[in-house]
Formats: structure tokens, C-alpha cells, sequence
């Protein structure tokens, strides 16, 4: 089975539902802002997810075509929001949509995809009770997604995070959408309670591994010339779990350059190599990338339970992909 | 009857709800940030027009109170975007959410305050079909909102706005939530589609008189010293309806004097005084108090069909207030 066919066999697939559900608009500018980075090549990860999910208990994929609808737009909502709070200036290779249409339309643009992601669950059909159910859980994915962003922007100010404060900022800010999609495209599949707490289990093992491999290959995608994003990383006290790992275990004079120089938005090239260094002599690296392992070997193994399909191999692949991607 | 003692009294019973409702959270900030502007001493028109609406079919105000607080929540959510967009540094006489807790946590907490609002609505009881219905109008008076935002920054570059136009815009950024207000209000009471559609009718007269009597407020708070207010509003084009009614019937000299200084930041105050001058000469402010007190009047005659009742009263007062009220 070749994995990258068959997500892009449904990327394909609900790219033609999300062109047909937001063609068009009025004011122009602001549908123009709404589409810009949703239609710029993202991997269509989480709609993948819940199509999977769904096909894993047997369901009919159409049935979990708006929720699809919603996960992206929800997806790009809290992305155009969080660009224009951390100032990126690019995303998918394009401008971000504050730099290319200003900060108010954007403000906008991610406000109504957040209404559109909701006017797309309205699409859902069958029993209203299980509509309500859904519903509510997307609600619950962006409250938890708006704490997990405060408490991210909080933990640049703190060098004392705990690895369960780490993980739980995750889980809130990442991984709930994965749960969500998982355990969504199970329960409107027609899955049963105990499929869809199964693939609300994957979901999370595989958010929280995609999320500390992230932090893994920001680490080590220039290992050699210790490139720019890895300065600036240190260099704006980013608490990825390399650092958190790292604060918790220096001691003595290892700890004290470490809280000297982590977050100092003066440190030279070479003080940012000397954090860099001590990352690897504590094992900080070795650990997270040991640690996003763990989780995609949970992911698989919550699996279980579940009859063997095609969907379900492609769920077990997927988990391994998410640690073994380079970028 | 004393209309101020009845919206009082709705207003603190809606108060103690809201408290329940929202009363903690964690990141502590972020929570603090989202109840800032809201504890802040709103008038909670929103909230008190579901509850009369609903007395007004007879029905049981605690059926409502899940949309009183989805109400006030969707309208705050809008004003802490709309602030930092407008880069307002006050409101109800506070600092505004961005000034106090910086522009990335007022994001969010604008979000915030969108998920809650939706999460209200899910503990509307009853038959889920009506909550189907009554929480898809919601989702469409946010759509509505965020494209009325948009227009009205388009407007500020543009000189050659219709009243139509202006109409468009401050119906779906102001009066759509007066609107579904008056009309979730009736459905969730228990009334008729006409006293439903009555309602939502009263609502749109009732919203677009408030705006046009905002305007009018605006440029006459203030006539003998001609206030600060109204010379930022002259220097930055704003588009009240005064404004489009002057720049859409002054012709020749006046005309070419208006699109000069009509949204010239650097205009002296001798210049904004002949604007001012101006919108006085072609009659605009009288046509603007005109036009309000007309949509009063339709608002109060969209009553007619429905039974006369205390809530009955209160809201052909509430209509004669929005129009006779001094700030």
C-alpha cells in the first residue's frame, strides 16, 4: 500500500467538497482572505482522518463530508488567528493572510471561517441527537484549542515547565482536533462507542507524536549549520519539549548557562550553539524523538480491537509516518 | 411603566446567569481577558429583547437563557475584534481587551467567547430539531457580522457610497443579531412562525433605527464646541448615513469641497467645521434624526398583530427609546 496515493486519492477527494462549499462570497476581499491559505496546499490531514476513521468501522464516507469541511476550516481559523499573534510572515510558502490582506480582514477572514465550519456541520445528516453530540465536540475542540494557544504564548515567559504541563498544553492546542476527527468519523460511520473511543485513543497518540516530532525535526532539520530557525527557536525561549526535557535535567552550571542564555532574544551565534550543545549532552533529542516513537507504537497498538481493512492499515502507516516524515 | 426598571430587572436576572455560566477557566488571563469587557456594564439589550420576545408569545423566560447568553457572548466576542481592529482604546469607559491584556490574548479571548456562545446554546432544551434551527441562525448572524465588518472598513476608502449600501452594511453588522434575537426569542417561547416572523421583523426596524440614531448621536452630542469625536469621524471618512446622505446630494462647489476634506486625516479645525457646516446645509443630520424616528415607527407598527401584553408595551417603549436616548 502506498500511503501517500491513498491520502492524496482523499485529500483530492474533499478538495473538490470545500471548492464546491465556499466558492464564493460577498464582500470579495474577505472570501478572497477566507480562501487564501486553505487553498494553498495544506496536507488535509484531519478531513483524511475522519474519512479513514469512518471507513475503519465500515461507514459511508459521504456521510462525514461536512465534518470534513469543518475540521479544515476550524483548522485554518485557529491558523489565521495564530500567525497574526506570533507575526509569522509565511505559511505553506505563501504570505500569511494578515501580510497579504492586513490584520483586521484577517481577524474577519478567521471569524467567518470559524461561522462557515459550523454552517458546514449543519450539512451533517440523520439523527439530530447524534448531530448535537458531534456538534458539541467541535465546540469543545476550539475552547480547548484557544486555552492550549494562551497557555503556549505563557510557557515563552516561564522556564519552569513540568513535561505534563508540556504535554497537556499540547494535547489542547493539537492533538483534541486529531481525537475529534477520529472518534467523529467513527460515530457518524455508524462505528460503535467502543470503535469510536478507540480511534479517539489513536487520534491522541497520533497528535501528541506528530506534535513532539515537530518539535524533534525543528531541532534537527539543519543539524550541521545550526540554521536560523533553531537560533530563533532559543532564542524566543520556545518551550518545545527538547527544552523542557533540558530545563528539568541541567543542574549545577550546566542549568544556570541554560536559563541565562534560553529566551535571550541577545544571544550570539555562539551562545545559541552552546544551548544547542548542551541540548545534546543532557540527551534532550535522543529523548523526544525517542518519545514520539512511544507514541506512534501507542497509536498502533489502540488499534487493536479494530477488524483488519484496508482503512485500518492505512491508520497503522499513517501513525509510523507521522514520526518518520522530515518535515 | 418605568421601561428602565423593566430592562433592569431582566438584565440582572440575565447577569446571574452569565456569572454561573462563566464564572472560571483555565489560563486564568485568558478567561479574565475574555469577562473583562463583558462584567464591564453592558446594557444587555441583546439578552432582554429574547426575554420580552419571548413574554410577549406567552412563553417561559428560563426556556431563553441559554440564547440570552449565547446573545451577549457572540456580541462581545464581535466588539474585542472589532476594537482591535478599530484600534479603540476604550469602551464602557475601561481600557478595551487588547490595551489591557495585549493584542495575541484579546484574539483568542474574542474566540473564546465564540465557543462558549455556542456551547450556551447546546443546553437549549426541548425538541433538537428547534435547536437545529435556532442554533444554525446564530452561526448566520456571525457570517453576517463579520461580512458587515469588512464593508464597513471598504467604506472608509470609498466616497461614493449608496444608502442602500450603507443599509446592507450596518443591517448585517448591527441590526441581524436584533433580528435573530427577537425572533430565537419568540421560537424558543413557544410562538407562532408570524409572531416569530413579526418579531424578527421588529427587530430589523428596531436594530437599523438604533444604528441610525447612533449616527445621528455622534455628530450631535457635541454641536456648540463640535466635539472631538466628530472631528476624528470627519478625518477618517467614517461612513455614517449622514456623511453618505451629504456626499450623495451636495453638487458643484460643496461637493468638491466635501471629497477634499471628507476623510483628510490632517483637516484643520476650520475645515471640519465647514463639513460640518456642509452636513448641516444639505439637511443630512435632520434626514438622519428623520430616518430613525421612521424606522421606530415601522418598528412599533410590526407589533400590531400580536396580543397586547406587559412585554407588548415594553417594546414599542423600547422602540420610542432607541430613538429619544442621549448617548
Amino acid at each position: 500500500m502506498d500511503l501517500k496515493q491513498e491520502l492524496k486519492k482523499r485529500a483530492d477527494f474533499f478538495d473538490k467538497q470545500l471548492e464546491k462549499f465556499l466558492n464564493n462570497g460577498e464582500p470579495e476581499i474577505l472570501y478572497d482572505a477566507a480562501r487564501h491559505i486553505l487553498f494553498a496546499g495544506g496536507k488535509r490531514l484531519r478531513p483524511c482522518l475522519a474519512m479513514i476513521s469512518c471507513e475503519a468501522v465500515s461507514g459511508d464516507v459521504r456521510k462525514v463530508i461536512p465534518l470534513t469541511i469543518a475540521l479544515e476550516l476550524t483548522h485554518n481559523f485557529t491558523l489565521i488567528h495564530d500567525d497574526i499573534m506570533d507575526k509569522s510572515k509565511l505559511r505553506r510558502k505563501t504570505p500569511t493572510v494578515h501580510i497579504k490582506y492586513g490584520e483586521p480582514t484577517a481577524i474577519i477572514a478567521g471569524d467567518l471561517l470559524f461561522a462557515k465550519a459550523f454552517e458546514a456541520m449543519h450539512s451533517i445528516s440523520g439523527d439530530p441527537h447524534v448531530f448535537k453530540n458531534v456538534e458539541f465536540g467541535l465546540i469543545d475542540c476550539v475552547r480547548e484549542i484557544s486555552e492550549g494557544q494562551q497557555l503556549d504564548m505563557e510557557f515563552e515567559k516561564r522556564n519552569n515547565i513540568t513535561e505534563d504541563e508540556y504535554l497537556k498544553m499540547i494535547l489542547k492546542k493539537t492533538a483534541v482536533l486529531f481525537m475529534y476527527a477520529a472518534e467523529a468519523g467513527a460515530i457518524l460511520g455508524g462505528g460503535t462507542r467502543e470503535q469510536a473511543n478507540v480511534l479517539n485513543e489513536y487520534g491522541r497518540s497520533l497528535g501528541l507524536g506528530f506534535q513532539i516530532h515537530d518539535d524533534y525535526l525543528d531541532m534537527s532539520s539543519d543539524e550541521k549549520t545550526l540554521g536560523k530557525d533553531i537560533g530563533n527557536d532559543i532564542r524566543n525561549g520556545k518551550k518545545t519539549l527538547i527544552a523542557v526535557h533540558c530545563l528539568n535535567n541541567a543542574s549545577g552550571n550546566d542549568k544556570k548557562l541554560l536559563v541565562k542564555l534560553f529566551g535571550n532574544s541577545k544571544a550570539t551565534d555562539k551562545e545559541v550553539n552552546q544551548v544547542y550543545n548542551l541540548f545534546k549532552k543532557m540527551g534532550s533529542i535522543e529523548y523526544v524523538k525517542n518519545t514520539a516513537v512511544q507514541y506512534c507504537e501507542k497509536a498502533k497498538k489502540s488499534l487493536e480491537i479494530l477488524p483488519y481493512t484496508n482503512a485500518k492499515q492505512i491508520l497503522l502507516e499513517l501513525a509510523e509516518y507521522s514520526i518518520r516524515r522530515e518535515k
